[in-house]
């Protein structure tokens, strides 16, 4: 019976952000404002008062926001994690018997009852939380519990006071009542436990462009690029306006069963290898390929981005190539079939037998797991703070929360990308238990149907709690049909979607110049692969769309609301290739995306603006700027008329003029 | 790290059914098939396989039920809990290796692949299963072994084989699946912890019918009723279907600020009191008002209402008047104001001075919560299993959660009925916190619209885990306008919709004789209010609607469809006074009832069914039967001519003959 009798009268439920009842940590960034909400009530009629209490990483002492009721007791309250790391949070919800007992005596005072007793009651309440009132004020409250116990101005007659009364003015002081909202006792008040807890991010953990890059085919014409040659796209990168170059596995690439030019199994003595097949008697995972330069060359490379403004990302692949060193030196990492052999990775009945995979269940698990931690502590140590980690699904999910949790104790600053395309759950689940952003669907989503339905699962339900959304408009492996049968306009619509819809997003190189061959009819490979073989362009060619690149990644800077995703509003055009919606937050210029999603034709149709998303009224007059053509228009009301042409531009980007 | 090593791959996410992530319990009548659903899911592209883990009260083992694969890594699988009390459950989910294996091996073998290492792997797994194959079977799989272990017909070549090959033949046979499926061991897998609770109760407590008696109005005219004389009304109750009889409280009456006829503060002598003014010095919640008689004739009393089938609830009302004994013997559980008196109910500026609220922060805390409980303990003893709460709302809540869960401990078959009328989320507190069934809004919910509305937030969202509906179509407190105005018809149509909606409903006495008189116009107080006087009734009195009443709870019994709230559907009708709905179960009789809500003139309107909610082929001809009318129309699909006229019958109720 004793646990009960410690109990509160006050229940808090439903506290948000959680995730999955707090088995996992929801994402935040820092400076973001938190918004934190929670059903609270009691019993019986009292004024209940709450607060959220929070931590940051390292902190001992708590602080608290107070948080005030909404509507149907439900509460609301938020706090600004300052700095990355861990945070943590709670409710406290207690009875405020203060106010209580104030807003009883004004109804008391109105019916005109006799309120001797009530008056005297409030001395005592006031009394009782004197020793939490700061010092300085404390004379206040003294002072009007003094004024509560004069006698009534004819104590000897009980009789109805009215407002006027002095007793009731000091019982009703404004400035009294501020006084112990502010710091009345909490006794019997109610915190949830256990804590929930929110990672909080650098900003480039939900916002950022991306662009990835094969340092091999940064060398002149037929030469094996290095550290050295892919620098020299650094500039080009920077300008462009993206934030993080992302490379492929930069390790030995293993010859064993080597791929040749379009995944040929007959490779050709001077064919490059798949630099995912890693691992070659030059060494494994924290070596580098020979051919690319030295660790110190490498180490350069790093600080030549940083200096353009670029962070580097790199690939991890847990998978090795036939000639990795682990094959000889931890066997028992392996998996191994019964006539002795080593299992490959298949996926039956397809084969990958240049690929041995890890196994996760080695009797050697913690030699294996942190030997793989390792991997990523080298790299750290090179200055990379970004991981694209390869196929993660294929791992064990348990590794990957332990890993991620391990290194971003001591490097909170260190972003991970699951690169997982797989089952919703999983990809879900993968972003839950630690990676900082994930690869998606986008690439699969083309219709107007398909990007809402999709966008408002990422943007708007518990998803967007903990999975942040990196849209790659193509990668190595994926060149989805739209592209290679829409033309220029086909990758110009999809970089708006990408780049405007998601605060993260990506390309791989060669979509500037619209590359769009695939390797055979129905299939998303590229013709020439560039994972197979060494891809010399001319990034300047003609229909390059650099600059309409630039364009959009210095809107992407110039506008905060495009680092947000919750913040998406969708708004109705009345045809099925014209799609619309809108970021907005307050204080901050709105921004209206209208896309024809038809890369053949022109478009025209009416958009009906959802004017309270964008925080205007229903008849303002206003003016919508279009930050590609640079066009202004004055527009009233809801209705407006849209006519855009792909082969002219394929979208508008109005900011809009308040 | 250690722990993280002991992770297995297995995810298990979101079991339901859970209330607060498992903070409450969930509820169920012993014989509910449970359904249990989950995410589960891990890396890779294994074979899983999950089973819902549970145990009954008192049980050390755990049973357990396979879980299968519905979509998108959702699982579902079922228990029956066999008798009540607390049942725990938990979801275990594993990798299937054979499974797995199995799958695979077909894929290779279409493919015209070697497999003769496979095979061999495949003999290892059946091997290392072998210890958890029941002792009877194992040799099928011993056999097995051996054959998937023969050299291959001319083993001497590696070559594709086919699925005629004795080995593969073994390999796939359908009852070595079906075994190690059943059996095998399942190192690595993953259980849900904490479990999961039920609360387990008898059927009464989702299915019966109540009806509110005052015992004290049984006597001849002009005088006060007894326990015997009460007793003479039970063939009535009995016969017209009801399950529990409750009764108002039964204990000596204050007389200090006793209240008058219809409310007046200046009694005459010879007036009754209200029941809930509790406490005189003849006793308090543990005596009886002497009027009705002794101890003796109360348990007498409750074996009368046995013998016809009729079980008593009692009101448990924590509160008393000022002549209550604890007032004098326990001045410490009440609230002393400044001038030392005692603080008596009020809802400022409205005061209560005949009843003195408890005050469940006394400092004697342990021995007030002791003494409540002994209440229900001492009534408990005398037979009596089903409590009405009064006003639960304004008690300490975890004073309930630890009394029930007490009570409940002991005595798993007592019923709890929450009579709180507040906020959704206090109501829905309560019934977390444990009580076993709660009143409603029902009242006040009259049109189509706010019926469905409210019926759908009841029976088909989370509410329904945990909070049982009883739909009192009246009480002593509320005559609703509905009723005051609509005559007989509206009394019919409000049963009709309280006995057919929710498997648990009530009336108070009067209701069958059509009584509607307010005691002010909009006032929901009745005239001449049994709370404050004797009421002698002609229960036979014309135009009673006590063979309708009869009707209707037969139907009830008869058919189980009508003792679930989940199976509710809706069906349109394009009239906004004609509401339709039905209760389906497998293999049981569908009830379809059509109510017009009008209660002053006819209403007609095309009924749309719901086939499939119905288990009816879209285009079937069926039989439906009014329980009603007693007449049989034969439809055919989803459309339907109703016309439904008060002043005969306001509703059909169909039974479905397929």
């Amino acid at each position: 019976m004793k646990s009960f009798l410690r109990r509160g009268h006050v229940l808090i439920e439903s506290v948000e952000p959680q995730v999955d009842c707090g088995r996992y940590r929801a994402k935040a960034v820092a400076g973001d404002e938190i918004g934190v909400s929670a059903d609270i009530y009691r019993d019986g009629p009292s004024v209940l008062a709450a607060a959220v209490r929070f931590r940051g990483p390292g902190d001992k002492k708590w602080s608290e926001e107070r948080m005030t009721h909404v509507d149907n007791d439900r509460w609301a309250g938020s706090f600004t994690p300052d700095r990355i790391g861990v945070w943590e949070f709670a409710v406290e919800g207690w009875t405020d018997r203060f106010a209580t007992w104030r807003r009883d005596l004004i109804k008391r005072v109105e019916a005109g009852q006799d309120v001797d007793v009530e008056l005297q009651e409030g001395a005592q309440i006031l009394e009782g939380h004197l020793k939490a009132i700061p010092a300085p004020e404390r004379n206040r409250v003294k002072e009007a519990i003094v004024s509560l116990r004069l006698p009534a101005s004819d104590a000897s007659q009980k009789r109805a006071v009215g407002f006027e009364d002095p007793r009731v003015k000091s019982a009703l002081d404004e400035n009294i009542a501020e006084l112990m909202s502010a710091h009345h006792n909490r006794s019997g008040s109610t915190i949830t436990k256990p804590t929930l807890q929110l990672t909080v991010d650098r900003e480039l953990a939900r916002f950022g462009a991306w662009y990835e890059l094969f340092p091999r085919s940064t060398g002149r014409p037929g030469e094996h690029g290095t550290f050295d040659t892919a620098a020299e796209e650094l500039p080009r990168v920077s300008e462009m306006g993206f934030d993080v170059v992302y490379l492929p596995p930069i390790h030995p690439i293993g010859t064993t069963y080597r791929k040749g030019r379009n995944n040929t199994l007959e490779p050709e003595e001077s064919d490059v290898g798949v630099p995912w097949a890693i691992g070659s008697p030059r060494g494994g995972h924290t070596a580098i390929h020979p051919d690319l330069g030295t660790l110190d060359d490498f180490r350069r490379f790093v600080k030549e981005s940083e200096r353009h403004g670029l962070e580097v990302a790199l690939d991890f692949a847990i998978q090795c190539s036939p000639d990795h060193p682990w094959v000889t030196e931890h066997p028992e990492w392996f998996v191994h079939r019964s006539d002795g052999s080593i299992r490959h990775a298949e996926n039956p009945p397809k084969k990958y037998q240049d690929i041995y995979p890890i196994d996760f269940d080695t009797g050697d698990r913690e030699g294996l797991w942190t030997e793989l931690k390792g991997i990523l502590d080298f790299w750290i140590d090179t200055g990379v703070k970004i991981f694209r980690v390869d196929n993660p699904h294929t791992k064990a999910l348990p590794f990957w929360e332990w890993a991620i949790e391990s290194i971003k104790d001591e490097h909170p600053d260190v972003i991970f990308l699951s690169e997982a395309f797989t089952r919703p759950k999983v990809m879900k689940g993968l972003a839950k238990l630690g990676f900082t952003q994930s690869y998606t669907y986008f690439t699969w989503r083309n219709t107007k149907d398909e990007l809402t339905e999709y966008m408002t699962e990422l943007s708007a339900g518990d998803t967007a709690k903990y999975f942040r959304p990196n849209f790659f408009a193509n990668t190595p492996d994926i060149l989805h049909e739209y592209l290679q049968t829409g033309g220029r306009p086909a990758f110009k619509i999809r970089l708006v979607l990408a780049a405007l819809l998601s605060p993260a997003y990506g390309i791989y190189s060669g979509y500037e110049l619209g590359e769009n061959t695939p390797v055979a009819p129905g299939s998303e490979e590229y013709l020439d692969s560039e994972k197979y073989q060494l891809v010399h362009r001319d990034y300047e060619a003609e229909g390059n769309l650099n600059r309409f690149i630039t364009r959009i990644n210095r809107m992407r800077r110039a506008y905060p609301v495009l680092h947000h995703l919750t913040n998406l509003r969708f708004h109705e055009v009345d045809k099925p290739n014209l799609m619309a919606f809108s970021k907005s937050l307050p204080g901050e210029t709105p921004v209206l995306v209208v896309v024809n999603l038809n890369p053949y034709h022109w478009e025209e149709g009416m958009l009906t603006l959802d004017l309270d998303a964008l925080g205007l009224d229903p008849w303002a007059t206003f003016k919508v700027h279009d930050l590609i053509s640079d066009e202004t228009y004055e527009w009233q009301g809801s209705q407006a008329y849209i006519r855009l042409d792909p082969f002219n531009e394929p979208a508008h980007v109005f900011r809009i003029l308040r």
